[in-house]
């Protein structure tokens, strides 16, 4: 049960956001606009940085949602099975230093993914992901939401959100 | 220095805001709606949890400034000579767990919060300012920006921000 009175039995940030529609707003705009606008980032590459990052930070719902909408928007049942390029393997070293603390980040690893051929926006956004799970992550669990541990239960709404978005 | 090549001197989230005008939007309306939106928490005590996180967090940039306009909104020319109610210091305690990680925060500090005098939506706001900072601080940090060490030069833009807002 959330430390507060909901309300609703909405899961994870859903419940959060149908208790404050206030703060519902800017959040889902920036989601959107972090995981879904234009970007030479794919939505799959995007939604693994924010999977990883909220697995890091042990966030079951939010962990299982985007580990979830990730395999579905790179097309793969699981996603351990989806290939992983050079370059999406040094921007989640840098996202895996964000989620501990930006401090960490190095010039050495920037210049890692830039040698895999991530530009400087693509490392920017990436930063910024990762930064941004860490504030969905603490949201979610700080407020001691309900979430599923089964994997299968996440399907439907990513699905859903894969087609009509976060907004 | 930072990271990568922002094409601007601006100092922190600021220079990172011109390089990237379309994360810039939604970043700024969050800021306005958590931190200047109508609220029964004073624009004053939001930035003192704003100041407090980003402290925590060794952000100097968003520290410095956050700080500074804390103490602008409260009217004192230091923090430290603000008076701090017995509700601040309890939503404080929440905050500062929030930075750790959500999971450390327990009912019996949410608890302590209401008992207090703290409401349920007081809550819920600090939690979210307090993981949205860890958003901004390592947006900040792990891209690398330059920040001025001398808080007395935030002094301008706090005033600037507190008359015209985020946005």
């Amino acid at each position: 049960m959330a430390h507060i009175e909901l309300g609703n039995d909405d899961p994870g940030i859903r419940g959060l956001m149908r208790y404050r529609p206030l703060t519902a707003g800017p959040l889902s705009d920036l989601a959107e606009t972090l995981l879904r606008a234009d970007n030479s980032l794919t939505r799959g590459e995007r939604e693994l940085i924010a999977a990883t990052v909220s697995r890091g930070n042990e966030c079951t719902f939010c962990g299982n949602f985007h580990a979830t909408i990730a395999a579905v928007e790179l097309g793969v049942d699981d996603l351990a099975e989806a290939p992983r390029s050079a370059k999406m393997t040094a921007l989640l070293v840098i996202a895996d230093k964000v989620r501990v603390s930006g401090q960490s980040v190095l010039d050495e690893d920037v210049a890692a993914a830039r040698a895999a051929g991530a530009t400087d926006e693509e490392i920017h956004d990436t930063v910024l992901i990762a930064a941004a799970f860490c504030m969905y992550n603490r949201y979610v669990d700080g407020l001691g939401t309900w979430a599923s541990t089964d994997v299968g239960d996440y399907l439907p709404s990513a699905k859903h959100i894969s087609v009509v978005g976060y907004r």
